[in-house]
């Protein structure tokens, strides 16, 4: 194993795959595999998949340790992951680890702890166009695309989304039916770089269009983790001489550690 | 009661001022009676006062709904906090309530959980000299504000401090022993503001200097709740008119509810 | 004259009104009549005008210093305005007063100036209808505005626009043919606050539209000056005492007034 | 010539150098070249300089166009910049090039060009003991910096400091005196990537000292062009079928090119 790769773990609910037809028929191994499938071409990137229904979800110590970046597409079954398993990756995403939401991972718990806010948004499963406009041209993430590509059909979400503002806004959505979504946005959390990417309904083939791909690929190599640092709230000698006590004296109390 | 005032709520965890004969002598009707106290002069304002050891930490849903800013001053007893009550003030916050989150509520759940990071910082139990500088002076949390102000003696916050990029940085502080920290900065978090403003350990008279009550009641007045918007994450209708499918027949899941 | 009301200036470049009849007949007196007039109303407003043909463009010193909040529209005639003038609006905004910079303003120079990027953006000239999407509803600026409002018809301005990352990005726009805008944006510039504000094609009725002033109502209030800082950049005495110098003697240059 | 290599040019007033004994004694051969010469060995960068009494300050069209990152330090002489030159520069930053602000070259007509504001400070020629602070240790510019590094002796510069809000803040400086400011810093202006970087008075050896050199090779890497994408404000055909016209007869004016 090349230790420079970047250590890639795709996660995905894995349900709807499985209980619909239509699903499987886009997607027959399941959504996390076929990204998975485009990423692992790529020499500088080692790839590995976790589902829900896996032991701790797929999620083990071991398996967050040795991951530089984790993307999640999660939709029904929000709520059946374990708050534990959100709280170690939520703790790995502020050492450092990189994080790359999809889609209805909007609602996934492990965002909206990110995020600090409701992550809500209007939607509609219909069969409206979406036109991804490219307002940051120079970011790492939308290399390779042009002023805006299209997805003939998706499921629509549409402003206002209840997230914080964004430290960098790449995408911006339009929908046939009257809609903008800001699409593609990152937050910085802690020592880890967060991404969230609109498009990937299930019933739509969006994982297997190109410029998804790009996209997808071009934040798993942003996102990547570059420092590891732990948490910590260590009290601290003065580095700068102190000049005495001169005051009324001051009942001290001893230092109490800190949560 | 003239329903234009600002409806504000000093919260304290109030233990200090028991256990503490030194702290006791300084906010002998505790922190958040101090704080009241410099605001309630302000027409402006209504000003009520709520604590840990009241039945619902004195925040009830009658409380919540009545306040359109919370000050949160917190320290040891972060835990004993309810979760259930965090929660409910998460959202109020989310809908519109402003928070006004002080010095050591910098651990306080609800803050933790407005931000999504560790919010750890450097400690130093000691007599430095803190200098706040003044680098947003057009700012309303500023307004009446020099270039800096001193505190003779404070606790020293360091750098890093844990929290997301601040969407506005009013004030950073220098320290005699060579921190310097973001000490005055805000968030916007759903429909509410938040503002986080450093100074105030219970064993020095901060909350009784005239540059920190007078931050504070600016603060008060920038986070008051402007709107009341709940969540909502509504099926839409298209606002125009959509093509009809052309495209291959689509097994069409019925619409599930949102979580 | 009540020194507290906001002391505005509507600029306009006040040539289409002259040369051509259709927008003539649109806003007979000029477009910067029509937005002053529904200025007036407000108790809070103290509401004059200015135009490029007059001498020093309207914009004497005595007009600036008496500005609280200035409005800015003009298209075919930005080179026309003085470089002088604009270097005067320029260093007026950077010590306090505001600016709401409105459609085809994005191009004047004073917008460059403030910006520093090309201000570029795509555009049609055509019938669009143009749908405003509020993403940020607890800002000043978006007080009274639904989810969103319409202009049945409007220029087109299409991303990507040259500027900045925003402060507060408040509308993105939806379009007809397929494009998106940030359509409402703040910056902070020095003292004073900045809004662009898309709608206002000289063709179209879009300043008697209400939901068009009250958005630029909104700003007005918003953009106000709080403070009047000048330019400066002291040579200060250290406030705490220095070390001596220990180190290798030093050739001290004497101490040069900076530009 | 190698492609892929960073094209780097590093721009020098070099005046100082020539006329003070003190200054020649730390940078003989002048500050662009000891920072080219620590540059150099990396072999991803390829390094040249230029400086203000060359024809066109060495910035020749070829130069620019041949330039991924621009590095500038000025002081004295920022009235001699000649303005065309400046507009150049501007040009090249906003279609992709890095530019790296040094220490007083926070009043260069490019800086304030791109900042919009005025770029003003406090300060004081001392000897200060400067402190930086880390306070983004994930950013790749302080890739290798610990918590803090120290400068024994520099120029101070104090808040606050006239410049638009930084999309990124990396360093905080602490001074011996009792000021603090914002030291390391990035803006994203078109598509280059800006950084400005405080220490480096010309009396003091700050250009020798390790972490500096870091700091400074980091931000090349970082500001390395990754676009090229020249000003355009196109005309656009409607990508999605346009209704027709329902409304009233307009008069349309012919297009007339945008400026």
């Amino acid at each position: 194993m090349n230790s420079h790769r970047i250590k890639t773990t795709v996660w995905g609910e894995f349900r709807h795959e499985k209980t619909d037809a239509s699903v499987a028929a886009i997607y027959p191994d399941g959504m996390h595999e076929t990204i998975a499938r485009f990423l692992r071409p790529h020499a500088d990137l080692e790839v590995g998949t976790a589902t829900l229904d896996e032991p701790e979800h797929g999620l083990t110590a071991d398996v967050l340790e040795n991951t530089d970046v984790l993307l999640w597409w999660g939709h029904r079954a929000h709520k059946e992951v374990s708050d534990a398993i959100v709280d170690k990756v939520h703790r790995r995403v502020l050492e450092g680890m990189g994080l790359i939401v999809l889609h209805s991972g909007h609602y996934a718990k492990i965002f909206k702890a990110l995020m600090g806010t409701t992550c809500s948004l209007k939607w509609r499963e219909s069969t409206d166009k979406e036109r991804l406009w490219n307002v940051m041209p120079s970011h790492p993430i939308a290399e390779g695309i042009g002023d805006y590509f299209e997805l003939p059909r998706e499921e629509m979400y549409g402003e206002p989304f209840g997230i914080p503002t964004p430290d960098e806004l790449i995408f911006i959505s339009w929908f046939t039916g009257g809609e903008v979504f800001r699409s593609g946005a990152t937050w910085y959390r802690g020592h880890g770089r967060v991404f969230y990417f609109r498009p990937g309904h299930e019933t739509f083939p969006s994982y297997h269009d190109a410029n998804v791909q790009r996209v997808i690929t071009n934040a798993v190599r942003w996102a990547r983790q570059t420092v590891r640092i732990k948490d910590a709230a260590p009290q601290s000698a003065p580095l700068e001489a102190m000049p005495p006590e001169t005051g009324p004296s001051l009942h001290r109390t001893p230092v109490s550690p800190r949560v």
